[in-house]
């Protein structure tokens, strides 16, 4: 759809009312908030409204009601579309860091958020991922048997339809953001 | 708080950067939409930025995933005032038009809107509103007994802190508008 709004306007076309919802997604330790915090930083550059929303920080303002069954993440990525949808219809982008780990709630997100959402996948080895560790999950996981964890006992359905992939195993942060950027403004996003 | 930000500017604050997040509250049936609706034209008039977030058209963008339980009910207000407090934040009032029956969930978003929270109260008599029932939904209750009605089976704790309490019964809605109009101007919001 987005490709097709760029091809109408012969690739010239004016940034739109509508903002956009670009989410990344991966597995827990993927690099979804680093990234997402570094391209917030792109928007602040460029004076382009912005808001980020971190799946752990959205979990925050509701004092952690919800656990991390599939429906209760289901319930907490639902909040999220609903909120992006409403900024992005207010002219506010917004950058989400989420695992979205199912087909069906990533069928959710597109069917709302339709031309104005952008997905990103943050590919990554389990390998890779559990040495760095940023979140001392896969740690915690050795000591007390899994809980939970996407990618290890929970599953992570492999996206289909990204506008862009990352392997976050080869790629480094700079070198990921200079290609979002050239995505999105190409996108005429940013 | 509200009015403490009003006293130390002199009555002469200049409009804030934050947004507000004006609730009507009341029973099935006492008016929430329609002068949520009423409202959102006043803010249109002025050219000052308003989004309408109506509890039931909530729940469809949500397609109707939650049912009436008291449970269910804070989960849908709870992922109003998320989608509130963001849109406030990024300098769009937000007009809401939701039931939020209990003390629970009214202290919820009273902690996460902080000050730019105003809540009216549209206080109704249950034999008036069921005479007018607006939404056929005393209708079905006699028919088919209770479930979940606030005011009737299912409780509705009086608000105690309203910024605004509107007599349904006794106002009309041109005057109602007048008078919450009236209030948000003297608070720089209108």
């Amino acid at each position: 759809m987005m490709k097709l709004a760029v091809d109408q306007n012969n690739g010239n076309a004016k940034k739109k009312e509508d903002a956009f919802v670009i989410w990344f997604t991966g597995i827990s330790g993927s690099g979804k908030t680093t990234l997402a915090n570094r391209l917030k930083t792109e928007f602040d550059k460029r004076f382009i409204k912005a808001e980020v929303l971190d799946g752990d920080a959205v979990r925050e303002f509701f004092e952690n009601d919800l656990g991390y069954s599939r429906e209760e993440r289901i319930l907490n990525i639902k909040r999220i579309t609903f909120a992006a949808m409403l900024l992005a219809k207010n002219g506010i982008n917004v950058i989400v860091a989420n695992i979205a780990p199912y087909y069906e709630i990533r069928d959710f997100i597109r069917r709302k958020l339709a031309r104005n959402y952008c997905q990103i996948y943050l590919k990554a080895s389990i390998e890779k991922v559990m040495s760095r560790d940023v979140k001392g999950l896969y740690g915690k996981m050795m000591e007390k048997g899994c809980k939970n964890i996407v990618g290890i006992d929970d599953s992570y359905d492999i996206p289909r339809n990204s506008d862009i992939i990352i392997d976050t195993d080869q790629e480094t942060i700079d070198g990921s953001i200079t290609r979002i950027v050239g995505f999105l403004r190409k996108k005429r996003i940013l």
